[in-house]
């Protein structure tokens, strides 16, 4: 059985949970709160050197990091994440997105706002984040005014990487209100089979 | 044929010449100058709505963003992508690394010296950046110490990620003498079949 290492508080840990709540995947779930710097303690960095949460633990030992990596893996062989080598890529092509020009704006705006409870010093910070974060949604919008899911018809990983912080992107300042396209896709996702919510998942 | 929308100075499109070029691929190169705004056109967002290179343009009229998801799709079914499940884990845990926790310190920190001629304005961010760079290359260290290329005995795409900025950090005021094993790996990789440099491909 499978124990994730993380916060379900974060987008990136809560990622793990739902495609593993999809999955009907049993799994241990092991707290770790990084604002008490339980991610870089000595025993944490033995398991992943890079300090960060979430972390998926394998029973014979090894360890896996970065939660597009781990979704990856966890969908292999099953229908979420498709065969077809072009639409495999675009699956990655919107994770790297995600990690590079999605999260870096609005993880960090809401982590700013309600991990931190934006103090005065930061205040500059996040506001700094935000128009990078408006880019990102509407690159989304476009997509999601085309098509179903992210990469067409069908709901997969990519979908359920760019969920984990859009869905919560309010509480990093961004108001939904003028994406109709992405607040559609939101409810879609939320009404899908296994589907949890991070509230649920707490 | 492929045609690849790029810059050779930028390690993220130089991944992508390195693979093309150790495949044996015949390709076009669309030399694409992002200080002169060619990849915000008009005609460029309409190929890639995030308005950035690397880009891969299929002969049916497909694109493919993200240097890593184009290195993922060119690997596929060859020697530089395990069929491994778990190995293929590894090499995408790498990838996002590269992304999330390198490229933003490494490859910035360059381009502010390189690209923009190290303005006063930019001083205080290209400092910023050195420690982050520094947390990556220790991270990269560790792991070469240990194995020959990033994810065990097999050079991979993943090696091809991390090499793109890794060889170049010089020019963005990282000192490798301090990593040994980084640089017997950069040795490595500039002595396998079908290497080319970004100076040769340029």
């Amino acid at each position: 059985m499978y124990t994730v290492y993380g916060d379900i508080q974060s987008g990136n840990c809560y990622k793990i949970k739902l495609l593993l709540n999809m999955l009907g995947e049993e799994h241990n779930w092991q707290h770790v709160d990084i604002l008490k710097g339980e991610s870089r303690t000595e025993d944490f960095l033995a398991k992943n050197p890079v300090g960060k949460i979430p972390l998926l633990a394998f029973t014979n030992g090894q360890y896996l990091a970065e939660s597009n990596a781990i979704l990856n893996y966890l969908a292999d062989g099953t229908a979420f994440l498709p065969d077809n080598r072009f639409q495999r890529a675009l699956v990655l092509q919107w994770q790297f997105f995600e990690q590079y020009s999605h999260e870096p704006y609005i993880a960090t705006a809401r982590y700013i706002n309600k991990y931190l409870g934006m103090p005065a010093e930061k205040k500059a910070e996040f506001e700094g984040k935000q128009e990078g974060g408006h880019r990102a949604l509407r690159v989304m919008e476009t997509q999601l005014e085309k098509s179903t899911f992210l990469i067409g018809d069908q709901f997969t990983i990519a979908d359920i990487s760019l969920y984990g912080y859009t869905h919560v992107a309010d509480e990093g300042g961004f108001d939904l209100g003028a994406y109709p396209a992405i607040s559609s896709w939101l409810d879609r996702v939320a009404n899908l089979d296994g589907y949890i919510s991070m509230a649920d998942a707490a």
